[in-house]
């Protein structure tokens, strides 16, 4: 990392959010004797079951937006991790840094939407920290949570067991969060509403796993669904090929994506499985999408091809033409999750 | 709660803070089916073994002082809170809020101060998540520590252990952090230098509890001495008897205070044991305390007197008078951990 200072592209999700990870935090703890920090760690924890354990801090703007807000956002998105590693997810801890001045009344309807998120999904949230600092040293209140869970026996999936011939599925439109994000913030005049589609998805997850045919899971949320394929991809050693007309995408992201020169294969999801499928199991783990509320507008986008020792994506753009897929560079909208 | 706007003193650690927990975040958490949040969770965990579960987060300023800085305030701090309810602290998440424009050479510092805490006291730092903001919305860097401990079987620490006749001792001087991040921020002239005590307590508290004389531990934070007397009283319900002269401080703690009509109860403690000791334990407790480099200059400072349905804290003073000390009202001190 040739940057002496912090700069908003290393929260993107993307490429630089990596390199300030790989380069500057990694070695710290692998030096320590720590493992890499990963999204979510499996653990083994006493008594020989194994743990799930992830972390994520929320600092999205604004706090309400169509289809959530802040709270609903921090427990969907720490389920969302415990989830996609196959873990069901059991405790949670809530920290608040609360900016002075803030609203008890916007509080209080921010944490009720994260209780209720919790106790639909079975989570305990057990412990807590509050810390105010003076005004204009947070923007209104930023939420951590840290989520536990435990991990079936005989569960195993990891970009390890992504193999050739591997279906690639995504669990329905992307891009509905980022772009909503962006219209509170820009005030784009979009034709159709568009809301967040945030959502917890630890029980489409389970059901999923159940079929049997599942290698990996990713929800692609920083960086979207092009970023959370090329980090695929890099830990698998594997080419992914996908078409981009295949990608389904909600008509009025679509047009904002226009209006802005976006692709919405870059914007982030909160409420979206990317899902790597053996191939005799595509039909099997089709069948329990669609019939689920979080999968109906589920689309088998491509294939594993072949195996490469970097890994790359590939996309085969409407026009027929094949090029190479990156992930997110820099940094079009900060503050999203 | 009266007020419809967070103030600095709702993060205080004292009264504000235990009414805006007990008056808006509980309910919430509980009317949802949770239990209420904790400093540091106890929890069942598959395969029968006990979890202990804490999360904090950290917006102290400045974010270097002498005797540590935020990252080794972090991980100590996370530790302890596992540490007090009787844990071995096993595993470590760590969520950054970094504002955009912060020095890495600062950020590496930070961290490696926060692995070096950790890997002495055996802790892997297993997940972590980064977010940047924009300038100006968060000072510098907060950062956010979950950590996972593991409980011993038969090891039962807690305030509704605490009885009649039980000896109060606290592990050595005390408001050296709150002093010291008050002479960084305000340039205050002493004598003396003082320095955080800021230091991980997991191995003291483990020797301690092998004494099978421990009713009870806290660290006493934010709100310092009188708040951590006041919340074991009040949980309790007892009457706890203290010597204003018999608690140790450092004369240019009390100096500092002096000049500045504070009172070195009230002020923050990041590396001392508040312990409620068996009378026939004290000296077997004293002993290992005083044998030990975090414990040398602890001192028994009081007694639980008796029992008291809300609970009472009562403070002789150097005068020989006996008053109520009530826990930390308001804040004087924001951003001290």
């Amino acid at each position: 990392m040739d940057q002496e200072r912090i700069l908003l592209a290393h929260g993107s999700g993307g490429r630089q959010t990596q390199e300030l990870i790989e380069k500057i935090i990694y070695p710290i703890f692998e030096a320590n004797g720590g493992q890499p920090l990963l999204d979510a760690a499996l653990l083994p924890a006493p008594g020989g079951a194994g743990l799930a354990l992830t972390t994520d801090s929320f600092v999205v703007s604004p706090l309400f937006f169509p289809g959530g807000d802040i709270g609903k956002l921090a427990a969907c998105g720490t389920i969302n991790d415990l989830a996609v590693v196959g873990a069901r997810p059991l405790y949670l801890t809530v920290g608040l840094i609360i900016e002075e001045g803030f609203a008890v009344a916007d509080l209080k309807r921010i944490l009720t939407s994260l209780a209720e998120v919790a106790k639909s999904a079975g989570v305990s949230v057990v412990a807590g920290d509050t810390k105010v600092v003076e005004r204009g040293n947070a923007d209104k209140l930023y939420i951590n949570t840290t989520g536990i869970g435990v991990v079936a026996p005989g569960v195993a999936l990891g970009p390890e067991r992504i193999a050739e011939g591997d279906l690639i599925i995504v669990s329905g439109t992307v891009g509905d969060h980022g772009m909503t994000i962006l219209c509170q913030r820009e005030g784009l005049p979009l034709e159709a509403e568009v809301a967040s589609d945030c959502a917890a998805l630890h029980d489409l997850a389970r059901a999923l796993i159940a079929t049997g045919g599942i290698s990996c899971m990713r929800d692609p949320t920083r960086g979207g669904l092009a970023t959370a394929l090329n980090e695929l991809a890099a830990q698998s050693g594997t080419v992914m090929e996908i078409s981009e007309e295949k990608v389904p995408v909600q008509p009025p992201v679509a047009a904002g994506c226009g209006m802005l020169g976006l692709d919405p294969l870059y914007l982030a999801n909160e409420g979206k499985l990317l899902i790597t499928v053996r191939p005799d199991c595509g039909e099997a783990v089709m069948s329990v999408l669609v019939k689920h509320p979080l999968g109906k507008r589920a689309r088998v986008i491509g294939r594993v091809t072949g195996r490469d020792g970097r890994g790359k994506v590939l996309l085969e753009t409407g026009l027929g033409v094949r090029r190479i897929l990156p992930g997110l560079e820099g940094e079009h909208l900060p503050r999203i999750c």
